[in-house]
């Protein structure tokens, strides 16, 4: 049941999602439509009052609509495949540059489960609160370990980390540093948004094997049973993934 | 280390991958090279040999090389997506139908973590002693359940699941059964390979919102940073993925 | 050089497009830039002022941004291919039906040559008439008979064309008509924005070989050599184009 | 009517294409069955016989199954795209290099019709002579000239092209001359397999004005109208296309 300072997740037809705190004396206006907040207190998950319905917020909806964002997004569908292609579990110790607004964070932490570690650094002081704030927030803290600084002057122990990420303008002049604390044989991934960052990342790949490069696109149906096809635009293009191991 | 009996990827060239098991006497022969298995016991993870390089095999790459398949494969870039965006997390209780090969019920359960619970249903008895087997030479099995019967016989508790996927060839038949089952507002996902099913499928999808129809598609690059370009084939299609949330 | 009542394309930072008749008292503003188009009469081609640059347009500016609309664009990208598909040629007889606001028409005039015949078919008045205004006012009207009645009305000649567009909501309606005005073994094209569409009119082409469905995808990217990436965003969807030779 | 001597297009249950020269003697296996060539003479396009069709080849089915190759293909999709993006007509002047295997050629000469000249060079001897060979047979030599020589030591008047199209390896070494011979605010395309070229390129570009970066994805489907679906596999990747205009 739907209880005062909840985050609720509000749909509208189909089409428009809004990520709301759930405060006594909210309400949400679409058209001339009005959903009171009061009305939602009580009720279960699904709730549906004329075009509106109210859900629990998925990790996807916290990342989409709820997690503030002093960065670039990075997309579900990248953070989701990201995760898995590393190969994290319960237990992974898993390091993360930079942070950004916490997007990858929240997905590494929720598939590293209660055992797992997630050490994430971000060297810009308004990006580290912001995302510090956004994970606080929505709950996804208690496997993170936050660091305000540069990846380079992070004092970690070689070869301990199952797994990594990298998210930043020039990841080449980490890669030394990421050979260093990974395990033998375990994967690293980076995203970059433009095919010359790719050229150069893959030229100082060398001690790494099992190199793949690859962009995922995810395009968007019209859920109109009798009229199906896909949405009039879609997103072209977040980012190229890079994705390697340990030799 | 490497140990008899691992299961063991070696990968070619950074081109070809093999998903063998290690045996004293075992060897691979790509071309006119050799890695003879009595070579990798005892070295580590990211062993390399000539143009070998030896690594445990990640999720992905059981998946991909591991479990026999008897049926359609589901691929990586689908499943990955799938598990969050089901929002599963450590704890959850899942359902899935039908288990196909595993491929998505070993996704499922990574995600789900120790305390979580994947049922999963399998009508034809080649596909759920193949799946069985699969999930349990790799050692996905100890959050999972499966039962060799139709959805439609299988006797669940009413509101008693977080999350589920059903990947048959008429999931409307079932559409009641899942709404049943689901605790209110929960996520189902389900994959399709045709737009005619899609079509079928949404009709009957009236007592769901949050509707969502989504195709991912996966793009890998050549790794030559000289010459970065797409590769020249790639996989056209393999299925729409449909969601759904209870109201 | 450009004179007086000319079209002119004018292009700003590579970013932005505007068609425009050359008057002389006319302008264009941009940002906190003029071009006064006086300052044009007079020039050749590829002038250049400020962050202006001024074209001839070609027949994919004047479609895109000359042409008015009151129907659903059709995109070069797809007129492009099916004008070749169609095997069209200078001397070809081609019918169409709709002629929408004429953009096929022009391609399809294009390639048909100062020998070729094309005969366009629009039952709706507002249409045809803003059609025939928009094929005048660019220059496409020497090879074009454009007629202002349903393609069912039409009298043709059985087996005298050479190729054949039909872009409307229920094709299959006039498949039969198709099938008899066509010669031997030649090609018909059909644009349809949905796959029941599809799916529909698939089942009336019994008496058509090689049939192709397909579907276009351009993606555009970014023009700095330093950062080459495709664009944010990208046109999702168009339609489907089915192609069959008559049997 | 079907004569001997005639390239035919044969199609096996819409599913396998063969263009054939239409000897008495000749016959085409496929699986059990079997068709005698002497039975297409004296029929018309679109002869039925068991699984078999025949027709007579459209330039799609002339550059993919007639033309020998000896260089890499440059596809249909992209050919027809760049004809019309060129924005070529009845009477244009157009130059190539290099010819390759003859491909766009052909494209460019069926756009630019009877009055048209399209000028074509090819440094390599063994691919000029075979363009040379693919195009005399297949005739669309009428407003082609060929040369086999570098494009460097081409004798061209400058400022007389309406339009141009490069496919060579290194085509910023030809830039000068591309924009020396191009008319006013005439365009040039290029077609180039990696993101680096596409780099290379551009950052020699600085002299042309509407640069346009894109790639055309070609998506086939499978035309069963109960189960519409894509086909599995689908070309990744052809090349990148870039286009400018002169300043």
């Amino acid at each position: 049941m739907f209880k005062e300072g909840d985050w609720i997740l509000i749909i509208y037809k189909n089409e428009k999602k809004y990520l709301k705190r759930l405060t006594p004396k909210g309400s949400l206006n679409v058209g001339k439509e009005v959903l009171k907040f009061k009305e939602v207190v009580g009720r279960e998950e699904g709730f549906q009052k004329g075009n509106f319905s109210v859900f629990k917020p998925t990790i996807e909806d916290i990342i989409l609509y709820g997690f503030r964002r002093k960065t670039q997004i990075i997309y579900p569908k990248d953070t989701f495949f990201i995760a898995f292609k590393l190969d994290i579990k319960n237990g992974s110790k898993v390091f993360e540059f930079g942070t950004g607004s916490g997007c990858t964070t929240a997905v590494l932490s929720r598939l590293a489960g209660e055992k797992g570690e997630i050490y994430s650094f971000e060297s810009d002081p308004k990006f580290y609160k912001n995302a510090v704030e956004n994970l606080k927030e929505f709950g996804f803290t208690n496997n993170v370990k936050m660091y305000n600084k540069d990846f380079s002057d992070a004092d970690l122990e070689e070869e301990s980390f199952d797994a990594g990420f990298v998210d930043v303008k020039e990841p080449w002049l980490y890669i030394e540093k990421v050979y260093k604390i990974l395990k033998k044989g375990k994967c690293v991934g980076f995203l970059l948004p433009t095919t010359n960052q790719v050229s150069y990342l893959l030229r100082e790949m060398k001690d790494f094997g099992n190199i793949e490069v690859l962009e995922i696109m995810l395009r968007y149906y019209k859920t109109n049973p009798e009229r199906l096809r896909p949405e009039d635009t879609m997103v072209g293009h977040t980012g190229y993934l890079v994705f390697g191991r340990k030799l």
